[in-house]
Protein backbone atom coordinates (compact mmCIF):
# COMPACT_ATOMS: atom_id res chain seq x y z
CA UNK A 1 0.00 0.00 0.00
CA UNK A 2 2.86 2.29 0.93
CA UNK A 3 4.80 2.46 -2.19
CA UNK A 4 6.83 5.90 -1.43
CA UNK A 5 10.13 3.64 -2.63
CA UNK A 6 9.06 2.90 -5.95
CA UNK A 7 8.49 6.99 -6.76
CA UNK A 8 10.59 8.65 -4.54
CA UNK A 9 13.39 8.99 -7.46
CA UNK A 10 11.02 10.59 -9.61
CA UNK A 11 8.90 12.82 -7.03
CA UNK A 12 11.37 15.96 -7.31
CA UNK A 13 10.86 16.19 -10.78
CA UNK A 14 7.22 15.58 -11.14
CA UNK A 15 6.93 18.12 -8.40
CA UNK A 16 8.41 20.79 -10.31
CA UNK A 17 6.06 19.75 -13.83
CA UNK A 18 2.98 19.44 -11.94
CA UNK A 19 2.89 22.21 -9.03
CA UNK A 20 0.03 23.18 -10.08
CA UNK A 21 -1.84 20.13 -10.00
CA UNK A 22 -2.31 19.55 -6.55
CA UNK A 23 -5.31 19.23 -4.59
CA UNK A 24 -5.79 19.33 -1.06
CA UNK A 25 -7.89 19.61 2.53
CA UNK A 26 -9.77 16.54 3.72
CA UNK A 27 -13.35 17.46 2.16
CA UNK A 28 -12.21 17.92 -1.54
CA UNK A 29 -9.55 15.06 -1.69
CA UNK A 30 -11.97 12.61 0.03
CA UNK A 31 -15.07 13.87 -2.33
CA UNK A 32 -12.48 13.77 -5.59
CA UNK A 33 -11.64 10.02 -4.84
CA UNK A 34 -15.19 8.90 -3.95
CA UNK A 35 -16.43 10.47 -7.38
CA UNK A 36 -13.64 8.93 -9.72
CA UNK A 37 -14.04 11.62 -12.28
CA UNK A 38 -10.98 13.34 -12.09
CA UNK A 39 -7.91 11.05 -12.26
CA UNK A 40 -6.04 11.20 -9.06
CA UNK A 41 -2.17 10.05 -10.12
CA UNK A 42 -0.93 10.05 -6.04
CA UNK A 43 -2.47 10.58 -2.94
CA UNK A 44 -0.81 11.50 0.02
CA UNK A 45 -2.09 10.68 3.62
CA UNK A 46 -0.91 11.93 6.38
CA UNK A 47 0.65 9.38 8.78
CA UNK A 48 -0.91 12.08 11.40
CA UNK A 49 -4.55 10.68 10.96
CA UNK A 50 -6.75 8.48 13.40
CA UNK A 51 -7.05 5.09 12.41
CA UNK A 52 -10.34 4.79 11.29
CA UNK A 53 -10.16 7.25 8.57
CA UNK A 54 -6.76 6.23 7.65
CA UNK A 55 -7.94 2.50 7.05
CA UNK A 56 -11.13 3.57 5.34
CA UNK A 57 -9.36 6.07 2.80
CA UNK A 58 -6.54 3.21 1.91
CA UNK A 59 -9.12 0.95 1.55
CA UNK A 60 -10.99 2.88 -0.73
CA UNK A 61 -7.88 3.99 -3.01
CA UNK A 62 -7.17 0.48 -3.20
CA UNK A 63 -10.40 -0.03 -4.48
CA UNK A 64 -9.40 2.23 -7.42
CA UNK A 65 -6.26 1.04 -7.92
CA UNK A 66 -4.71 4.97 -6.56
CA UNK A 67 -1.11 4.67 -4.88
CA UNK A 68 -1.21 6.56 -1.91
CA UNK A 69 1.80 7.68 -0.01
CA UNK A 70 1.77 7.62 3.86
CA UNK A 71 3.99 10.66 4.53
CA UNK A 72 4.37 13.35 7.27
CA UNK A 73 2.50 16.43 7.43
CA UNK A 74 5.84 18.96 6.67
CA UNK A 75 6.01 16.48 3.65
CA UNK A 76 2.37 17.28 2.60
CA UNK A 77 2.91 20.85 3.05
CA UNK A 78 6.09 20.80 0.89
CA UNK A 79 4.11 18.69 -1.63
CA UNK A 80 0.87 21.43 -2.05
CA UNK A 81 2.63 24.40 -0.37
CA UNK A 82 0.67 25.08 2.35
CA UNK A 83 -0.17 24.01 5.59
CA UNK A 84 -3.90 23.67 5.15
CA UNK A 85 -4.44 19.89 3.63
CA UNK A 86 -5.77 18.69 6.86
CA UNK A 87 -4.17 15.51 5.98
CA UNK A 88 -4.80 14.71 2.49
CA UNK A 89 -2.96 15.97 -0.29
CA UNK A 90 -3.73 14.88 -4.16
CA UNK A 91 -1.20 14.95 -7.23
CA UNK A 92 -3.70 15.17 -10.01
CA UNK A 93 -3.97 14.03 -13.76
CA UNK A 94 -5.10 17.32 -16.01
CA UNK A 95 -8.98 17.94 -15.33
CA UNK A 96 -10.74 15.70 -17.67
CA UNK A 97 -12.91 18.57 -19.81
CA UNK A 98 -15.59 17.06 -21.99
CA UNK A 99 -15.76 18.31 -25.64
CA UNK A 100 -18.13 19.94 -27.09
CA UNK A 101 -19.67 16.77 -28.83
CA UNK A 102 -19.50 15.42 -25.70
CA UNK A 103 -21.20 17.90 -23.67
CA UNK A 104 -24.16 18.20 -26.37
CA UNK A 105 -24.68 14.64 -25.39
CA UNK A 106 -24.89 14.73 -21.95
CA UNK A 107 -27.84 17.38 -22.31
CA UNK A 108 -31.28 16.46 -22.09
CA UNK A 109 -33.80 18.14 -24.39
CA UNK A 110 -35.01 21.74 -23.69
CA UNK A 111 -31.12 22.21 -22.39
CA UNK A 112 -29.13 25.07 -20.43
CA UNK A 113 -25.34 25.74 -20.92
CA UNK A 114 -23.46 27.96 -19.10
CA UNK A 115 -21.11 29.72 -21.03
CA UNK A 116 -17.87 31.55 -18.86
CA UNK A 117 -15.69 34.03 -20.71
CA UNK A 118 -12.53 34.24 -19.23
CA UNK A 119 -13.49 33.92 -15.64
CA UNK A 120 -10.46 34.60 -13.77
CA UNK A 121 -11.30 34.39 -10.18
CA UNK A 122 -10.91 30.48 -8.82
CA UNK A 123 -13.27 31.42 -5.81
CA UNK A 124 -16.02 32.56 -8.13
CA UNK A 125 -14.92 29.81 -11.00
CA UNK A 126 -16.01 27.48 -7.97
CA UNK A 127 -19.20 29.40 -6.77
CA UNK A 128 -20.39 29.42 -10.32
CA UNK A 129 -19.70 25.37 -11.15
CA UNK A 130 -21.71 25.10 -7.10
CA UNK A 131 -24.71 26.98 -8.11
CA UNK A 132 -24.56 25.86 -11.28
CA UNK A 133 -25.36 22.14 -10.43
CA UNK A 134 -27.49 23.12 -7.61
CA UNK A 135 -29.84 25.28 -9.57
CA UNK A 136 -30.49 22.49 -12.39
CA UNK A 137 -28.02 24.41 -15.34
CA UNK A 138 -27.24 21.13 -17.16
CA UNK A 139 -23.71 21.72 -18.29
CA UNK A 140 -20.96 24.45 -18.40
CA UNK A 141 -18.26 25.61 -21.20
CA UNK A 142 -15.25 27.34 -20.82
CA UNK A 143 -12.63 28.64 -23.07
CA UNK A 144 -8.54 27.90 -23.00
CA UNK A 145 -7.39 31.31 -22.44
CA UNK A 146 -7.26 33.89 -19.61
CA UNK A 147 -9.53 31.10 -17.70
CA UNK A 148 -8.67 29.90 -14.43
CA UNK A 149 -8.00 26.56 -14.53
CA UNK A 150 -9.83 24.04 -12.18
CA UNK A 151 -7.33 24.20 -9.39
CA UNK A 152 -7.72 23.05 -5.89
CA UNK A 153 -9.64 26.53 -4.73
CA UNK A 154 -12.28 25.44 -7.05
CA UNK A 155 -12.30 22.30 -6.00
CA UNK A 156 -12.83 23.33 -2.93
CA UNK A 157 -15.23 26.62 -3.63
CA UNK A 158 -17.15 24.15 -5.96
CA UNK A 159 -17.29 22.05 -3.01
CA UNK A 160 -17.14 19.09 -5.23
CA UNK A 161 -19.81 19.93 -7.72
CA UNK A 162 -16.73 19.89 -10.61
CA UNK A 163 -16.90 16.07 -10.19
CA UNK A 164 -20.77 16.23 -10.84
CA UNK A 165 -21.24 18.61 -13.39
CA UNK A 166 -19.81 18.10 -17.08
CA UNK A 167 -17.78 21.01 -17.64
CA UNK A 168 -16.22 21.39 -21.59
CA UNK A 169 -13.71 23.40 -22.39
CA UNK A 170 -13.15 24.43 -26.30
CA UNK A 171 -10.23 26.58 -28.07
CA UNK A 172 -13.16 28.52 -29.89
CA UNK A 173 -16.13 29.60 -27.79
CA UNK A 174 -17.72 31.86 -30.15
CA UNK A 175 -17.78 29.06 -32.93
CA UNK A 176 -19.22 26.68 -29.81
CA UNK A 177 -21.89 29.70 -29.41
CA UNK A 178 -22.65 29.71 -33.32
CA UNK A 179 -22.88 25.72 -32.96
CA UNK A 180 -25.70 25.84 -29.98
CA UNK A 181 -27.86 28.70 -31.69
CA UNK A 182 -27.80 26.15 -35.11
CA UNK A 183 -29.00 23.53 -32.93
CA UNK A 184 -32.05 25.81 -31.90
CA UNK A 185 -30.80 27.22 -28.58
CA UNK A 186 -31.87 31.32 -27.98
CA UNK A 187 -28.11 32.79 -26.35
CA UNK A 188 -28.88 35.59 -23.68
CA UNK A 189 -26.00 37.49 -21.99
CA UNK A 190 -25.77 38.43 -18.84
CA UNK A 191 -24.08 42.24 -18.91
CA UNK A 192 -23.98 44.84 -16.66
CA UNK A 193 -24.89 47.26 -19.41
CA UNK A 194 -28.27 45.97 -20.83
CA UNK A 195 -31.51 47.29 -21.01
CA UNK A 196 -33.68 44.66 -20.15
CA UNK A 197 -34.07 43.21 -16.88
CA UNK A 198 -33.60 39.99 -16.05
CA UNK A 199 -37.12 38.73 -15.70
CA UNK A 200 -38.07 40.06 -18.82
CA UNK A 201 -36.33 37.18 -21.21
CA UNK A 202 -38.25 33.81 -21.30
CA UNK A 203 -35.62 31.28 -19.97
CA UNK A 204 -38.20 28.04 -20.95
CA UNK A 205 -36.52 27.40 -24.61
CA UNK A 206 -33.27 26.06 -25.17
CA UNK A 207 -30.57 28.37 -23.69
CA UNK A 208 -27.11 29.10 -23.62
CA UNK A 209 -26.01 32.25 -20.99
CA UNK A 210 -22.90 34.26 -21.07
CA UNK A 211 -21.49 35.07 -18.20
CA UNK A 212 -18.57 37.49 -18.60
CA UNK A 213 -15.01 38.53 -17.23
CA UNK A 214 -15.13 39.99 -13.64
CA UNK A 215 -13.61 42.98 -14.87
CA UNK A 216 -14.37 43.33 -18.40
CA UNK A 217 -17.40 41.64 -19.16
CA UNK A 218 -18.28 39.45 -22.27
CA UNK A 219 -16.03 39.86 -25.21
CA UNK A 220 -17.45 41.87 -27.79
CA UNK A 221 -16.89 38.94 -30.55
CA UNK A 222 -19.81 36.56 -28.06
CA UNK A 223 -21.31 39.54 -27.74
CA UNK A 224 -22.24 40.18 -31.21
CA UNK A 225 -23.74 36.46 -31.42
CA UNK A 226 -26.52 37.09 -28.28
CA UNK A 227 -30.26 36.90 -28.96
CA UNK A 228 -30.74 39.46 -26.29
CA UNK A 229 -28.92 41.13 -23.43
CA UNK A 230 -30.33 41.36 -19.87
CA UNK A 231 -29.03 42.71 -16.65
CA UNK A 232 -29.95 42.34 -12.95
CA UNK A 233 -32.01 45.86 -11.61
CA UNK A 234 -29.16 47.20 -9.21
CA UNK A 235 -29.68 50.76 -7.27
CA UNK A 236 -27.29 51.86 -4.37
CA UNK A 237 -23.97 53.34 -3.93
CA UNK A 238 -22.39 50.37 -4.80
CA UNK A 239 -24.52 49.54 -7.27
CA UNK A 240 -22.47 46.26 -8.66
CA UNK A 241 -22.84 42.40 -7.66
CA UNK A 242 -19.52 39.72 -6.98
CA UNK A 243 -19.66 37.95 -9.65
CA UNK A 244 -20.43 34.50 -8.41
CA UNK A 245 -23.57 36.38 -6.59
CA UNK A 246 -24.80 37.76 -9.94
CA UNK A 247 -24.51 34.17 -11.51
CA UNK A 248 -26.28 32.64 -8.47
CA UNK A 249 -29.65 35.19 -9.33
CA UNK A 250 -29.48 34.41 -13.07
CA UNK A 251 -29.48 30.70 -12.41
CA UNK A 252 -31.99 30.80 -9.93
CA UNK A 253 -34.39 33.03 -12.60
CA UNK A 254 -34.28 30.32 -14.88
CA UNK A 255 -35.06 27.90 -12.67
CA UNK A 256 -37.94 29.87 -11.84
CA UNK A 257 -39.37 30.32 -14.77
CA UNK A 258 -39.23 26.53 -15.82
CA UNK A 259 -40.90 25.43 -12.53
CA UNK A 260 -43.57 27.85 -13.83
CA UNK A 261 -46.60 26.07 -15.28
CA UNK A 262 -46.48 26.09 -18.98
CA UNK A 263 -49.64 28.45 -19.76
CA UNK A 264 -49.21 31.53 -17.76
CA UNK B 1 -0.23 67.27 8.72
CA UNK B 2 2.39 64.73 10.13
CA UNK B 3 2.17 64.44 13.79
CA UNK B 4 3.65 61.13 14.43
CA UNK B 5 5.61 62.77 17.29
CA UNK B 6 2.96 63.69 19.48
CA UNK B 7 1.45 59.83 19.30
CA UNK B 8 4.77 57.87 19.19
CA UNK B 9 4.06 57.36 22.75
CA UNK B 10 0.72 56.52 22.82
CA UNK B 11 1.04 53.78 20.13
CA UNK B 12 2.09 50.62 21.19
CA UNK B 13 -0.79 50.33 23.91
CA UNK B 14 -3.27 51.87 21.49
CA UNK B 15 -1.98 48.66 19.05
CA UNK B 16 -2.67 46.06 21.77
CA UNK B 17 -5.71 47.03 22.55
CA UNK B 18 -7.40 48.25 18.85
CA UNK B 19 -5.40 45.55 16.70
CA UNK B 20 -9.11 44.26 15.21
CA UNK B 21 -9.76 47.92 14.64
CA UNK B 22 -7.70 48.31 11.38
CA UNK B 23 -9.05 48.16 8.11
CA UNK B 24 -6.14 48.51 5.11
CA UNK B 25 -6.05 48.73 1.26
CA UNK B 26 -6.16 51.39 -1.12
CA UNK B 27 -9.77 51.39 -2.35
CA UNK B 28 -11.42 50.63 1.51
CA UNK B 29 -9.62 53.25 3.21
CA UNK B 30 -10.12 55.85 0.63
CA UNK B 31 -13.83 54.97 0.29
CA UNK B 32 -14.31 54.81 4.01
CA UNK B 33 -12.68 58.09 4.16
CA UNK B 34 -14.70 60.01 1.91
CA UNK B 35 -18.02 58.78 2.76
CA UNK B 36 -17.12 59.46 6.27
CA UNK B 37 -19.51 57.12 8.16
CA UNK B 38 -17.02 54.95 10.42
CA UNK B 39 -14.51 57.45 12.08
CA UNK B 40 -11.16 57.17 11.40
CA UNK B 41 -9.41 57.17 14.44
CA UNK B 42 -5.88 57.74 12.60
CA UNK B 43 -4.30 57.45 9.44
CA UNK B 44 -1.17 55.42 7.87
CA UNK B 45 -0.15 56.61 4.63
CA UNK B 46 3.01 55.33 2.76
CA UNK B 47 6.01 57.37 2.14
CA UNK B 48 5.88 55.53 -1.08
CA UNK B 49 2.87 56.79 -2.59
CA UNK B 50 2.84 59.31 -5.64
CA UNK B 51 3.10 62.81 -5.09
CA UNK B 52 -0.93 63.05 -6.38
CA UNK B 53 -2.41 60.69 -4.68
CA UNK B 54 -0.25 61.67 -1.38
CA UNK B 55 -1.68 65.12 -1.75
CA UNK B 56 -5.24 64.23 -2.18
CA UNK B 57 -5.49 62.24 0.77
CA UNK B 58 -3.54 64.39 2.93
CA UNK B 59 -6.26 67.45 1.76
CA UNK B 60 -8.86 65.18 2.25
CA UNK B 61 -7.93 63.84 5.76
CA UNK B 62 -7.45 67.25 6.96
CA UNK B 63 -11.12 68.40 5.74
CA UNK B 64 -12.17 66.16 8.00
CA UNK B 65 -9.73 66.70 10.87
CA UNK B 66 -8.47 62.75 10.91
CA UNK B 67 -4.70 63.13 11.75
CA UNK B 68 -2.79 61.25 9.18
CA UNK B 69 0.80 59.68 10.12
CA UNK B 70 3.37 59.07 6.98
CA UNK B 71 5.40 55.79 7.85
CA UNK B 72 7.52 53.57 5.86
CA UNK B 73 5.47 50.61 3.96
CA UNK B 74 7.08 48.02 6.96
CA UNK B 75 5.36 50.35 9.30
CA UNK B 76 2.31 50.11 7.87
CA UNK B 77 2.45 46.37 7.91
CA UNK B 78 3.28 46.50 11.41
CA UNK B 79 0.75 48.56 12.10
CA UNK B 80 -2.21 46.24 10.17
CA UNK B 81 -0.35 42.76 10.50
CA UNK B 82 -0.75 42.33 6.55
CA UNK B 83 1.69 43.46 3.87
CA UNK B 84 -1.47 44.11 1.96
CA UNK B 85 -1.99 47.43 3.10
CA UNK B 86 -1.45 48.88 -0.58
CA UNK B 87 0.11 52.24 1.29
CA UNK B 88 -3.59 52.56 3.17
CA UNK B 89 -4.05 51.31 7.32
CA UNK B 90 -6.60 53.15 9.08
CA UNK B 91 -7.35 52.68 12.88
CA UNK B 92 -10.96 52.60 13.03
CA UNK B 93 -13.62 54.07 16.27
CA UNK B 94 -16.21 51.31 17.08
CA UNK B 95 -18.09 50.93 14.10
CA UNK B 96 -21.10 53.05 14.52
CA UNK B 97 -24.11 50.38 14.30
CA UNK B 98 -27.77 51.81 14.41
CA UNK B 99 -29.96 51.52 17.15
CA UNK B 100 -33.03 49.85 15.69
CA UNK B 101 -35.23 53.20 16.42
CA UNK B 102 -32.47 54.83 13.85
CA UNK B 103 -33.15 51.72 11.61
CA UNK B 104 -36.69 52.26 12.02
CA UNK B 105 -36.47 55.77 11.29
CA UNK B 106 -34.73 55.72 8.15
CA UNK B 107 -37.11 52.87 6.69
CA UNK B 108 -39.30 54.09 3.80
CA UNK B 109 -43.17 52.98 4.01
CA UNK B 110 -43.09 49.21 2.15
CA UNK B 111 -39.35 48.83 3.75
CA UNK B 112 -37.39 46.07 3.69
CA UNK B 113 -34.61 44.33 6.37
CA UNK B 114 -32.54 41.92 6.19
CA UNK B 115 -31.56 40.74 9.81
CA UNK B 116 -28.58 38.15 10.10
CA UNK B 117 -28.62 35.34 12.45
CA UNK B 118 -25.06 35.31 13.83
CA UNK B 119 -23.38 35.53 10.56
CA UNK B 120 -19.79 34.02 11.33
CA UNK B 121 -17.91 34.16 7.85
CA UNK B 122 -16.85 38.14 7.37
CA UNK B 123 -16.57 37.41 2.93
CA UNK B 124 -20.16 37.01 3.63
CA UNK B 125 -21.07 38.87 5.84
CA UNK B 126 -19.67 41.79 3.12
CA UNK B 127 -21.14 40.39 0.42
CA UNK B 128 -24.18 40.02 2.06
CA UNK B 129 -24.49 43.36 2.43
CA UNK B 130 -22.68 44.81 -1.31
CA UNK B 131 -25.96 42.61 -2.47
CA UNK B 132 -28.49 44.21 0.41
CA UNK B 133 -27.37 47.55 -1.07
CA UNK B 134 -27.44 46.75 -5.09
CA UNK B 135 -30.53 45.06 -4.69
CA UNK B 136 -32.38 47.71 -2.91
CA UNK B 137 -32.56 46.20 0.30
CA UNK B 138 -33.53 49.15 2.69
CA UNK B 139 -31.76 47.84 6.20
CA UNK B 140 -29.60 45.08 7.85
CA UNK B 141 -30.08 44.00 11.41
CA UNK B 142 -27.73 41.81 13.28
CA UNK B 143 -27.35 40.43 16.79
CA UNK B 144 -24.21 40.96 19.30
CA UNK B 145 -23.26 37.28 19.94
CA UNK B 146 -22.08 34.89 17.44
CA UNK B 147 -21.95 37.76 14.83
CA UNK B 148 -18.75 38.72 12.74
CA UNK B 149 -18.07 42.09 13.35
CA UNK B 150 -17.68 44.73 10.84
CA UNK B 151 -13.64 44.73 9.75
CA UNK B 152 -11.40 45.21 7.22
CA UNK B 153 -12.14 42.07 5.26
CA UNK B 154 -16.45 43.07 5.59
CA UNK B 155 -15.89 46.79 4.54
CA UNK B 156 -13.40 44.88 1.68
CA UNK B 157 -16.12 42.43 0.21
CA UNK B 158 -18.94 44.48 0.68
CA UNK B 159 -17.36 47.13 -1.89
CA UNK B 160 -18.26 50.15 0.58
CA UNK B 161 -21.51 49.15 1.19
CA UNK B 162 -20.79 49.20 4.51
CA UNK B 163 -20.76 53.51 4.73
CA UNK B 164 -23.81 53.86 2.85
CA UNK B 165 -26.38 51.11 3.88
CA UNK B 166 -27.98 51.59 7.49
CA UNK B 167 -26.52 48.74 9.92
CA UNK B 168 -28.26 48.17 12.97
CA UNK B 169 -26.92 46.16 15.75
CA UNK B 170 -29.17 44.93 18.97
CA UNK B 171 -28.72 42.61 21.91
CA UNK B 172 -31.94 40.65 21.52
CA UNK B 173 -32.64 39.83 17.87
CA UNK B 174 -35.81 37.96 19.15
CA UNK B 175 -37.41 41.38 20.13
CA UNK B 176 -36.69 43.02 17.71
CA UNK B 177 -38.20 40.90 15.33
CA UNK B 178 -41.43 41.15 17.29
CA UNK B 179 -41.12 44.72 16.80
CA UNK B 180 -41.44 44.93 13.45
CA UNK B 181 -44.46 42.44 13.48
CA UNK B 182 -46.10 44.79 15.46
CA UNK B 183 -45.67 47.24 13.09
CA UNK B 184 -47.01 45.07 10.13
CA UNK B 185 -43.65 43.85 8.83
CA UNK B 186 -44.28 40.13 7.32
CA UNK B 187 -41.31 38.11 9.05
CA UNK B 188 -40.09 35.72 6.57
CA UNK B 189 -37.39 33.08 6.86
CA UNK B 190 -35.13 31.35 4.24
CA UNK B 191 -34.38 27.94 5.18
CA UNK B 192 -33.21 25.36 3.43
CA UNK B 193 -35.52 22.78 4.97
CA UNK B 194 -38.57 25.10 4.00
CA UNK B 195 -41.13 23.35 1.90
CA UNK B 196 -42.59 26.43 0.31
CA UNK B 197 -40.66 27.60 -2.85
CA UNK B 198 -39.12 31.69 -2.77
CA UNK B 199 -41.01 32.38 -5.43
CA UNK B 200 -44.46 31.65 -3.71
CA UNK B 201 -44.00 34.25 -1.72
CA UNK B 202 -45.05 37.80 -1.62
CA UNK B 203 -42.56 40.10 -1.05
CA UNK B 204 -44.91 43.37 -2.18
CA UNK B 205 -45.73 43.77 1.64
CA UNK B 206 -43.18 45.44 4.24
CA UNK B 207 -41.24 42.50 4.71
CA UNK B 208 -38.14 41.05 7.27
CA UNK B 209 -36.21 38.56 6.47
CA UNK B 210 -34.14 36.15 8.35
CA UNK B 211 -30.96 34.56 6.82
CA UNK B 212 -29.05 32.28 9.19
CA UNK B 213 -25.93 30.72 10.21
CA UNK B 214 -23.39 29.29 7.55
CA UNK B 215 -23.58 25.69 9.52
CA UNK B 216 -26.79 25.93 11.77
CA UNK B 217 -29.36 28.06 9.89
CA UNK B 218 -31.81 30.45 12.01
CA UNK B 219 -31.96 29.79 15.19
CA UNK B 220 -35.18 28.23 17.04
CA UNK B 221 -36.22 31.28 18.81
CA UNK B 222 -36.06 33.58 16.20
CA UNK B 223 -37.77 30.90 13.61
CA UNK B 224 -40.54 30.49 15.88
CA UNK B 225 -41.26 34.18 15.15
CA UNK B 226 -41.79 33.32 11.29
CA UNK B 227 -45.32 34.08 9.41
CA UNK B 228 -43.41 32.26 6.54
CA UNK B 229 -40.55 29.56 5.69
CA UNK B 230 -39.18 29.84 1.99
CA UNK B 231 -36.66 28.22 0.28
CA UNK B 232 -34.66 27.99 -2.75
CA UNK B 233 -35.75 25.08 -4.71
CA UNK B 234 -32.51 22.81 -5.51
CA UNK B 235 -31.52 19.52 -7.02
CA UNK B 236 -28.29 18.10 -7.79
CA UNK B 237 -25.42 16.01 -5.76
CA UNK B 238 -24.01 18.83 -3.73
CA UNK B 239 -27.61 20.53 -3.23
CA UNK B 240 -26.61 23.68 -1.75
CA UNK B 241 -25.46 27.39 -2.35
CA UNK B 242 -22.93 29.71 -0.65
CA UNK B 243 -24.27 31.96 2.29
CA UNK B 244 -24.15 35.61 0.03
CA UNK B 245 -25.19 33.16 -3.17
CA UNK B 246 -28.10 32.51 -1.48
CA UNK B 247 -28.60 35.73 0.36
CA UNK B 248 -28.29 37.77 -2.98
CA UNK B 249 -31.01 35.57 -4.92
CA UNK B 250 -32.84 36.45 -2.03
CA UNK B 251 -32.68 40.38 -2.37
CA UNK B 252 -33.29 39.67 -6.24
CA UNK B 253 -36.61 38.29 -6.04
CA UNK B 254 -38.10 40.49 -3.66
CA UNK B 255 -36.94 43.58 -5.61
CA UNK B 256 -38.74 41.57 -8.39
CA UNK B 257 -41.75 41.40 -6.78
CA UNK B 258 -41.61 44.65 -6.26
CA UNK B 259 -41.06 45.78 -9.82
CA UNK B 260 -43.97 43.90 -10.59
CA UNK B 261 -47.16 45.64 -11.59
CA UNK B 262 -49.09 45.88 -8.94
CA UNK B 263 -52.25 44.57 -10.45
CA UNK B 264 -51.38 41.21 -12.30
Amino acid sequence: MVDSSRRRGQRREVMSNHVRCWIWGRNVVLETLRAGTWPILELLVADSLDERLMSETLRQAEQMRISVTVATDANLTKSCRTAEHQGFAARMAPFPFRTLDELNRLLPANGTVAVLDRLQDPFNFGAIVRSASTLGIDGILIGDREQSDVNSQVARSSVGAINHLPIAQTDNLSRAVDQFREQGFQVVAASEKAESALYEADFRRPTVVLIGNEGRGIGPDLLSRCDECVSIPMSGQVGSLNAAVAAGILFYEMRRQRSLPKAR
